[in-house]
C-alpha cells in the first residue's frame, strides 16, 4: 500500500520516525512528500497518510485515503484542518507507554505539590531551612479530569500512590476503584472538593477555555492545578488573576497557547508556575510504530483501525 | 506506670507529642523534665521513657527502666549515649505511615530524575524550551540500599511505578519480587548497575562514610545519588568533586553532617544539588502515638516491645 508520511518534525525526530516506520512496515510504499511532492499522482493515490503536525490541505487531493493515524494522541489541530477528506476514518496515537509518561508525569506533579518540593525549592533558593508540615496522601483529593486511556491509567497510579483520587469526565466512564463523576452540571462540585486537579481532558469546543475566572473560583483555595493536556483549556490570564490572588497555590503547567511559549511570557518567572515544555509524555517511537503498523494491517485486511477519532465529538 | 517523657523538641511540636501521647495513653502518669526534673526520685523511678533526640545522660539515674522508646526511626544519636542503661531494652518507632512518606519522597526524587524535572526546572530559569529524550521506567535501574522496613516499602513503590528496582542490605533480605544482593563484597557491582542509587541505610560503624571517594567511583557515570538516611553515609568533600567532575548528574538530599545545613555550604548554592530540610518522612502523630501505645501495652503485660534495636548492629 501506499502510505504518506506527513509528519512535519525538526531534524532527527522526522527521521527516526521514518526509519522506524519503514521498519515496522517494510513492504509498503513510503512516500516522502519532500521527494514526491504533495501534488504528484502517487502521493494523490495513498491509501493511508501518517500524520504529525500536518499542514493544512496536504491531504485534500488523496481522494483513496483508507484512514489518516496520527501519530499524537492529540487530533484537535488535525481536525482544524477543514480540508480534510470528511468520509476518512481517523485513528488517534493510542500507545501503553504513552499513557505510563503521563502518569508518571502527573505522578511526579502530584507528589510535588503534596510533599511540598517547589516549596522548598524556593526555600533553597533562599538558603532557608524549614521543614513544612507533612500530609498523608490519603489526606490527598486528587481530582482527574478525562478518563480516557491516559486519564484512567492516570487515576489508577495515583490511587496506588494512595491518594483519594476521583474522576470526572464530560459522558460517563467507570474506573475500577475510582469515584467517578459526569456531566457538565457536576463539575463544580468535582472541582471544589480536590486539592490538586489533573486535567487530561482532549480539547473540543466543549472543553476550550474550559478553566476561566468562573471554574477557577470553583476550586478549593490554594489548591493546585495540573495542566497536562492542551494550553487553550486554560484562560491564561485568568489563571494569572487566580495563582497571584492565593486562590491557587501553584500550577504544573505542560501546554500553552502558544508554544515554544514565548521567552517573555510571565509564566517563566512566575514563583507559582512550575512549567515543563510540552514533555509530559512523549510519544515513545518504538511501541508508537508498532501500534500505527497493527491499524495499517487492519485496513489491509478490510478491517476497523483501533483508536477511531469521532469527528463530531473531537476526539 | 511512670513514663519519663524525653523528648527535645523546638514550640509547638513538643506541646503536640505531649497531648498525642497523653491522649493515647491517658491512665499513666507522665513525668515532663521541665516540670520534676530529671534528678528528682519520680524522675529515677520511671519505667518507661520515650525519647527523641534526648541530652546524654538525662537516663542514667534511671535504674527501673524497662523500656527507652525513641519517637524516631533512627536510633544512631541516642546510641551515641554511653551511659544509657546497658540492660534495658530499647525500641525504634516503626511507623507505617512514616513508611509511607518515606517511599513518596523515594518516589518523588526517583521520577524527578527520570523524567529530567530538575532539568526542566533549570531550564525554566533560563527561559529555555526544551524538550528532553524520555526514558521508559523500564529502562532505568533503581538500587535501594537497606532493606528493612523503610527500604522495603520503598522498593515495592519504586516496583509499582515500573522501575527495574533492585535491593542491597549488608546482611541477606528478601523482598518479594525484587532482585537482591547482600555483604560489602556484593556492593561494588550493585552500584555499578544502577542508574539511581536510594539509601535508606542505618547509620552504623559500617555504614559511616559510605559514600566515599571509591564508592562514589563504583557508581555508573551521570548516575544519581538520593540520600533519606543520615547525612554521615555521605563524605560532603567527595560528593562535592563527583558532581563537579560529572560522575554523578545530580544528588538528591535531605540529610547533612551538620543540621540544619549552614548557610554557607556549598549545597544550597550547587545546581546538581537538590535539597530538603530533614523532612523526607516526618513522624505522624497520630500513628506514631498508637505505636507508642501498643509498645507501653506490651511492657505492662510484661511482654516484649516491638521493633527493639539490636545494640550490637546499632539498630
Amino acid at each position: 500500500m501506499k502510505i504518506a508520511f506527513d509528519v512535519r518534525l525538526e531534524g532527527a525526530e522526522r527521521a527516526d520516525w521514518w526509519r522506524a516506520l519503514t521498519d515496522a512496515l517494510p513492504d509498503d510504499d513510503w512516500l516522502d512528500p519532500a521527494v514526491e511532492g504533495t501534488q504528484s499522482a502517487r502521493w494523490r493515490e495513498a491509501d493511508i497518510a501518517v500524520v504529525a503536525n500536518p499542514l493544512p490541505g496536504r491531504l485534500a487531493g488523496c481522494t483513496q485515503l483508507r484512514l489518516i493515524q496520527s501519530l499524537w494522541a492529540g487530533v484537535d489541530r488535525l481536525l482544524a484542518d477543514a480540508t480534510l477528506p470528511a468520509s476518512v476514518p481517523i485513528a488517534r496515537m493510542v500507545d501503553p507507554m504513552m499513557n505510563r509518561a503521563m502518569a508518571e508525569t502527573a505522578a511526579w506533579a502530584v507528589l510535588s505539590l503534596h510533599r511540598r518540593a517547589f516549596d522548598y525549592a524556593a526555600q533553597q533558593r533562599q538558603t532557608q531551612w524549614r521543614p513544612l508540615p507533612q500530609k498523608r496522601a490519603d489526606e490527598v483529593a486528587v481530582l482527574v479530569l478525562g478518563l480516557g486511556q491516559m486519564g484512567r491509567t492516570t487515576a489508577l497510579q495515583l490511587a496506588a500512590l494512595g491518594y483519594r483520587v476521583s474522576g470526572w469526565s464530560a459522558r460517563a466512564q467507570d474506573v475500577a476503584g475510582i469515584a467517578t463523576s459526569a456531566g457538565w452540571a457536576a463539575l463544580p462540585a468535582a472541582l471544589g472538593a480536590a486539592d490538586v486537579v489533573v486535567n487530561l481532558l482532549p480539547l473540543t469546543d466543549d472543553t476550550r477555555g474550559l478553566f476561566d475566572r468562573t471554574r477557577l473560583a470553583q476550586m478549593r483555595q490554594g489548591a493546585g492545578l495540573v495542566n497536562l493536556a492542551r494550553g487553550a483549556h486554560v484562560v491564561e490570564k485568568d489563571l494569572l488573576v487566580a495563582l497571584n490572588s492565593g486562590q491557587l497555590a501553584h500550577a504544573v503547567l505542560d501546554v500553552f497557547d502558544t508554544e515554544p511559549l514565548p521567552s517573555t511570557h510571565v509564566f517563566w518567572f512566575h514563583p507559582r508556575v512550575t512549567l515543563w515544555p510540552h514533555a509530559a509524555a512523549q510519544t515513545d517511537l518504538r511501541s508508537a510504530a508498532a501500534v500505527v503498523a497493527v491499524n495499517v494491517e487492519a485496513v489491509r485486511r478490510g478491517e476497523t483501525a483501533a483508536h477511531r477519532v469521532d469527528r463530531s465529538r473531537g476526539y
